[in-house]
């Protein structure tokens, strides 16, 4: 192989390594219940579409104050929550886009595991984003997640 | 860390970045039934050693069919399948190779859900994978997977 | 977007594919049973704080023989094990920091499977790194591992 690499495919590794770190650092960040921070990696009227209610949720105050419920109760009941996003496509933003959004589409195992306890994959998940660049940082504008067990 | 990268170093971020989205690409066509894409990533020739078949399978049209009717039957009883690729190891060209293959070694989980039913990890195995790059595109040459339940 | 990449994040691309392949080897080495080899992925004096020994391990001698007697007594029970790492945040070496030592966090799963039977996911671990880089090659210097069964 030769070591000449072209600006199309540098570009494109460099924007994989920093979205790679967004999604972990996001996904790190829900499952320790740091909601003001997750709730930062989305645009500040950020959507989120989760599989788990009627509507989706906007605005980083309504997506931090799920969080915040949902991780109190997972405390209460001595559960911890990962979130493992894997077998991601990245797609570039399409050559004339103003906003210069990044599409990704990637497979998201949520296990739960209590103590003393076998962790359990409790959840299958599709999670599709649009995401932007603000401020030198990715964040996510709209997030669509499905469940592979609510078809 | 300086901030100078060598040629060396650029040319396998931007081979992994690539190999990284062929890769999860192909495991979402192949979990969405798109049996022609899928066959698509093989080269015209090329060969699936799967752990469920005695005999390898060769050629695109042949690897079409598999998926079509695994497919079906999925679908026929209500289950969604994903193929989680983590874990791999990309072993750059050797020099002087002349088709400038590229070896990957990898562990797939496969997940099986069906409707309001948890997730099952049905299947752990190894990929191991023979890209080759035709028309600007990655292909599979050669794709032998093991099934850590037999030995 | 831009086809421009700055040397910053060309820097960081390669050290994340780096670090990816690093990790990805490193598992497969251990769950083959590669002791020595596996041991050599740690810097001569590295550290292992595993959740299941109240001491660290420290130094590539006793870390090659935990792995040595827990592969054999995998062996005889007929019992493969994976260890899936994702999830990772690569954290880049602070500036002015001498050792130009890089900290990942990342998430780990532990699959065991016997012959015939569904893969069980058996633990859902924390992995914290501090890697450093010795004669072009980067190295497990201290490694913390939590399982969230145990809080």
């Amino acid at each position: 192989m030769s070591q000449t690499v072209s600006p199309a495919s540098a570009s494109y590794a460099a924007l994989c390594a920093e979205v790679r770190r967004f999604h972990a650092r996001q996904m790190q960040l829900l499952d320790s219940g740091e909601a003001e921070a997750w709730a930062a990696t989305f645009t500040e009227d950020g959507l989120f579409a989760p599989p788990s209610l009627p509507e989706p949720v906007r605005g980083r105050a309504a997506l931090a104050e799920g969080v915040r419920t949902a991780h109190a109760a997972l405390v209460a009941e001595g559960e911890v929550r990962r979130h493992l996003l894997t077998t991601e496509v990245v797609e570039e933003p399409v050559a004339g886009d103003a906003d210069g959004a990044v599409r990704v589409r990637s497979y998201v195992q949520v296990v739960a595991t209590r103590k003393d306890e076998e962790p359990r994959l409790i959840l299958m998940c599709v999670c599709e984003d649009v995401l932007v660049s603000e401020d030198g940082e990715w964040r996510v504008r709209e997030r669509y997640v499905t469940r592979d067990d609510r078809p």
